[in-house]
């Protein structure tokens, strides 16, 4: 195992009928700023049960944080912050509404040059305070309601910005939240969870033995209920699942001590600002055929998976490897996303402005290993153009 | 799955050569409180490494916390923190060494009679501020490191004391510390982890689907590593997965959202303040007796174990779960721990003396559904006198 610091102190308040408690949550007499996306937190009246847990408090409200948050867009809030004196930001929404929401909290106390806070890669920003957050979640998928991390995009890229100071004070998580989402939207959220636990535990053995079984339970558990909840929105316990695995998936506790991946979300992030393909259907097209190039990088890993995901034991090794590889890719298919790259209309001439992407941004040598080159990428994205 | 809180705000330091980090860990210029044990972290130098490993400090140091930590000596600790102004508390040992330091923490804040902490149960004590604690781990087992309750003994009680406040700011766990323990303490360690899991886990089908496979992961691995790891304590790997298992088999992770049930350790309690049995030794004894005597109620979940920890899949409900039991016990004894009360020196007519400490201390309803009267903990008892 290798060594590790495990840090989380975000409280999570968990399961129905938990709005309320808001007004507990969040300091009295204080400028609450509620940060939210497109309409269907009003639409819903999320909003407005958010506002009536809060009385007491002066409210204000910034939404239109669109998907990919824009880092042009948070600027106008960080304005708002900065003219109203707000003192405590609530995110409502999902992973992009509370990225956007940790950008706007440390940009808010940042003295230099906002712009700066993008170019610190996985390296904390250099900060000492920020605004407090909460968020109530109405997505499952990020995890982003239980880490200290944010993806902002600007100019075609995709910044990640880290801090201790971004963790959510508290994140309320209930389920019910969730029931009128599009089933695009939970399919994108089951496999953005799935690419999420594999990134940490599809590398090579480092003998973390709780991270594997951890892990492999988030998979089975999604393979479980993914289509399920798609199936049946309103089934609490499948919709509980989900919500908690996605937690868990990206809040720390799998990746600890143990090596990470992360070349599917590189490569997805171009995908997605290039063609505009969402994020979970960039990871769904990616995985299989990452997985198929690097069969012997990670065989061990991809023969633990196959046995203990998904339960194949009979015949030898490879044909192990490459049926838990297609049962992948079917799992992805059954909860209706696409996994050829072809299928967006995206065509094969445009692989060359892919690889150039990747190389404008540095991504020229990714994986747990840091060996997958840029002709590596280009023999992934090849693969994933119309696998079956 | 059922509502819940989880909050951990407990920064982890794990790995290897860790120990000089205390200097970042812990402010600088002020007064530190180091409390220990018995002579053990003397001998291994371990208490040497740590004082050099905090310059610019003032260094006072408390020794002889014993097993079970007394009331009564936790009080002249509180002593010297108040007559010496001390800022912070180091506690360097295991799991009594740190629940007598999160007592001491909170009674030094304590306005009024100290011995009323003792009477709140697992409600947290009516507390607002506690000298702030850290921690580094000699011995791997009850998961104090990362949680916010001590066990306190007092006039031949156990009583529970929780509170928030009581989280360690920071836990150092080096695996290669806890290598110079004896065997049985390993094994103490080994089992107490694994009923701790049990506890929260073999209760009644609550949909807690990650919970579950993150239980059944903590299991498996105990499995795997735990003869391993006492008949070679030097193997990095083993005792570190056994070190982490600890952990996270008690900071809240694995309870959350699921029923707990807790009579292993209630009853045992009794076993260990009136015999001195060790308390993972009185663990092993009456597990195995509590599933024998309750297998109606646990049906389902020891129907899980039987086949997810176990692998045990052939024969009727019935048999597959007489055969977990078995195979659990066998576990123990593999361990070097004896699982019969008999084997204690405790005599069948000792029985009486434990129901009736049982009343005594208000213990009438134990189990996930409060139904587990006196005369079913006599059954237990019975069971557990000469068990094979």
């Amino acid at each position: 195992m290798l060594n590790f610091d495990y840090y989380n102190p975000t409280h999570i308040v968990f399961g129905k009928d938990r709005l309320s408690e808001l007004d507990a949550l969040v300091p009295k007499g204080i400028k609450v700023l509620i940060l939210y996306g497109g309409g269907s937190v009003k639409k819903f009246k999320t909003l407005e049960k958010v506002i009536q847990s809060l009385p007491n408090r002066e409210i204000f409200e910034f939404g239109g944080i669109e998907p990919n948050p824009k880092f042009t867009t948070l600027l106008k809030a960080v304005d708002l912050v900065k003219k109203e004196k707000v003192d405590f930001l609530l995110a409502v929404g999902g992973g992009s509404v509370m990225d956007g929401t940790k950008f706007i909290s440390l940009a808010s106390h940042y003295d230099g040059e906002v712009k700066d806070l993008l170019t610190h890669g996985f390296q904390p920003v250099p900060i000492k305070t920020a605004l407090p957050i909460g968020t109530v979640v109405t997505l499952p998928a990020t995890g982003s309601e239980m880490n200290s991390g944010a993806v902002i995009s600007h100019n075609g890229g995709k910044f990640p910005v880290f801090s201790p100071l971004a963790f959510p004070k508290f994140s309320i998580l209930d389920p019910t939240l969730t029931y009128t989402l599009p089933a695009i939207q939970v399919a994108n959220g089951v496999i953005d969870t799935f690419i999420h636990t594999v990134e940490q535990y599809v590398t090579y053995p480092e003998e973390g033995r709780f991270q594997d079984r951890t892990a492999e339970g988030i998979l089975r558990t999604l393979i479980e209920v993914g289509k399920k909840t798609i199936d049946n929105p309103t089934d609490y316990n499948a919709r509980a699942n989900l919500v908690w695995c996605a937690t868990n998936a990206l809040n720390g506790l799998i990746g600890a001590g143990v090596p990470q991946d992360w070349t599917t979300h590189m490569i997805g992030h171009e995908l997605t600002a290039m063609f505009g393909i969402d994020h979970g259907q960039t990871l769904a097209i990616l995985q299989p055929s990452i997985w198929t190039v690097r069969k012997d990088q990670k065989w061990k890993k991809l023969l633990q998976y196959a046995q203990r995901v998904w339960d194949i034991t009979e015949g030898d090794e490879e044909s192990r490897i490459d049926e838990a590889i297609e049962k992948t890719r079917n799992f992805f298919q059954e909860l209706g996303v696409n996994t050829q790259l072809t299928s967006y209309g995206v065509t094969h001439d445009k692989i060359d402005e892919v690889v150039n992407a990747l190389e404008r941004h540095g991504l020229t040598a990714l994986s747990e290993t840091g060996d997958l080159t840029l002709d590596i990428s280009r023999q992934i994205l090849e693969d994933a153009m119309s696998n079956k």
